[in-house]
């Protein structure tokens, strides 16, 4: 099997973490970069070799294309995994690496484009025979052109960014006479975060899960699932818990999910790891939202339910080699679950809450893991994500998983700062996730009947 | 199925804290016991009761049968686990949890006195088919009988305790003039350790590797193996690593072991969770040398190599369930090898040094496991078992869990205590244990080169 000798991790935290982890194990060096405010993460004491990148300041470290390429010629690095996050979505980014003759480990140029224009992706979905949510074919010309639609799709819907992502650019409308105004919001949203305004409008469903599904694709041809995560668990478009299989679907529905994401795969030729994204509705049918052409947060619980390490799956591709298994191969076993662990303050609208840990105890046993990137006497900078660790547990069933997380939740200690832990536990014991009613509104009604 | 409703766990530490992580998972209560010196200890606070039981001498505390069985019985356990160890393969208090209905979480009574006479169990395992060390067929009379013997099997042989385990009451000869010597010194530390001075002898064989095989049985006669485990990495017949599968056996010498092992468990009727263990010769003939009538230290390692929970299993069965599963269900992957990390100074033969452990840090991630029952600030009392934790990782092939080791080796951080982690990792790394040419005898050889 081709193999690749030296890569540089393009992020922190704990997905770089993980990734050097991955590396060890397949004998592959690695290269961390860190802002000079990550002088204490752990990701630069993990790696073979370290070097600061620049300031705290994204656009100066970890998004500066320039210098990372510059540090990965210098150390002689064969390829760039670029985490999620920060450039892992850069089409720019790509293409430069390509330039260099280093490797990206992820889809190419071509590919990251299509999906990254969201309108454009939903256009190629139809075509490969994906379902979409019905909407706009094309970029809307204007506002009258939006009016026209949405009389045509019908009320509500949902105007959003085509460069768009986490909710950003995105504006919920109930009634002609907010179509304007949201149009205008939309769009001034949408130049400012993503420096493009094109937007696109959708039929607004009510209240959906969302269901994704893991896919694989290499320079063969070859395509695979491993299987969906329902992360329906969200509070404003941000996952807070994602588990597998979803029980929302039986297993007539899952495997359409999964055939429609292998559509995606084959029909786009997708090399590397992805993620196709559907929503589903009351009457479970299904809808393709978007694709992410990255690693994810979440992707431990894929990990945990097939027991494949994605991260190297990943590198096994980037370094030319076809996927190293067939689809029959792939058995998913058992149920996981995912909790997001941030730091941040639920009692006061869930702001971030950096600072010192000064204790922290970590849950373990079998078929129990805790991602971090944290330790004691560290001290989170205010600068980055709030998201501190991931807490995945796997048992038999959904009802074992939710007591062994709720057994796992109580001897996760962190001392120091505010977390989410005593939220997490709430949602996990609500009836709603236990009984799978909740959709993507659950935690926003919750708060709201405080 | 049927379930257990409050289970005692007459034990302390690491097996502790997994037992209640377990029965978490399966909604079953759990009290814990411990003596004074454990006050700090933490699986009295994981569990959902717990109990003062003694003061620290292991006689009047967890060895304490009479208050066990008063504690159980008070607080209306349906059942007690007796971990590892302590009363684990003591047949007086099996018999005694069955005067007072609670049902004991492993065999019978008679399976045990069976297995835990050693010279019986190798009787009754030649009459199985089960290939036995060649050697005495019953207790030795006296000297002569014994001199006589050794003539007969050819020296060198080994003198064993009947009733012996863990290299005590086990004395090796290698020439007619020492037997006599050996004879005397292996019954009087016989009867000082077991209260029997009963011997039996074998051929001794050379530089053995140790090979035990995971078996369950359940009431309704079925019998299961989940593979084994090569625990060749010894010093002074304490295990230092465990692995499965050995790479010492190919597939055919392998089922062999797991056909022997299946024997001893249809054979006895046996119930519950047992290990059979052969050593196996350079010529790959294997002899059944006894078998563990209990979980094992090492249980982890099968956990992870075949994706289910040992504890849970041997509660289910104790429940009255038969095993959930079929032999052809039992999918074996990957390579797991596990360290087990003690509090010891090896600079000076391995004393053990309890103290306070400063700071921890646990390494994690996928396929790496650390069972362990301490955290920062806790202090190890010098009166029980040195280990501290074991650290257990799974990957694709022996090569690459080598690695991981190695990383995660890295990772583990515990200041204010000696440990073996360096010594560990020599260990790993070394030719023998790579190349799988090691054996029993590996580490004294090597201590001895120093």
């Amino acid at each position: 099997m081709k193999t690749l000798n030296k890569i540089l991790i393009a992020n922190r935290g704990d997905i770089a973490v993980r990734i050097i982890r991955t590396c060890r194990e397949m004998g592959i060096k690695t290269v961390a970069i860190y802002s000079d405010v990550d002088r204490d993460c752990i990701h630069r004491f993990l790696a073979d070799e370290s070097i600061c990148i620049g300031p705290g300041n994204i656009a100066k470290s970890y998004n500066n294309i320039g210098n990372i390429l510059y540090i990965a010629e210098k150390l002689e690095c064969d390829a760039i995994h670029p985490g999620f996050g920060f450039l892992s979505e850069n089409p720019e980014f790509v293409r430069r690496c390509k330039e260099k003759n280093i490797i990206f480990i992820g889809p190419s140029e071509e590919q990251m484009v299509l999906m990254g224009d969201k309108s454009k992706a939903r256009r190629t979905m139809q075509k490969l025979g994906v379902p979409v949510v019905p909407g706009s074919k094309a970029v809307l010309k204007d506002k009258e052109e939006a009016k026209k639609m949405a009389e045509e799709i019908g009320y509500p819907v949902m105007i959003k960014a085509s460069a768009g992502g986490g909710g950003r650019g995105m504006r919920i409308v109930h009634q002609p006479e907010d179509l304007e105004k949201s149009f205008e919001i939309a769009k001034s949203e949408a130049i400012s975060y993503f420096k493009n305004g094109d937007l696109y409008m959708e039929k607004f469903i009510q209240n959906p899960r969302h269901i994704e599904v893991q896919v694989f694709g290499d320079k063969f041809g070859n395509a695979i699932h491993l299987g969906e995560r329902d992360c329906s668990m969200q509070r404003r478009n941000q996952k807070m818990i994602e588990e597998s299989p979803s029980c929302y679907l039986n297993d007539e529905e899952r495997k359409g999910l999964y055939e429609s994401a292998l559509k995606a795969v084959k029909g786009t030729n997708y090399e590397g790891a992805g993620t196709v994204e559907f929503i589903v509705d009351k009457d479970k049918n299904f809808y393709f939202i978007e694709m992410n052409t990255r690693i994810q947060v979440e992707h431990p619980v894929t990990e945990m339910t097939v027991d494949k390490d994605l991260i190297k799956l990943q590198i096994q591709i980037a370094a030319g080699n076809p996927i190293p298994f067939k689809q029959e191969d792939v058995l998913m076993r058992g149920h996981v679950i995912e909790c997001r662990i941030n730091a941040e303050n639920p009692e006061s609208g869930f702001t971030p809450c950096p600072g010192e840990i000064e204790e922290i105890n970590i849950p373990g046993g079998f078929g129990v893991r805790f991602d971090t990137f944290v330790y004691a006497g560290y001290s989170i900078p205010p600068l980055y994500d709030s998201m501190i660790g991931k807490l995945i547990c796997k048992a038999d069933t959904k009802e074992e998983c939710v007591a062994k997380m709720n057994g796992a939740l109580d001897e996760l200690i962190i001392d120091g700062i505010k977390t989410n832990i005593e939220f997490q536990r709430e949602l996990i014991n609500s009836d709603e996730f236990l009984n799978d009613t909740h959709d993507t509104g659950f935690i926003e009604r919750k708060l709201n009947e405080r």
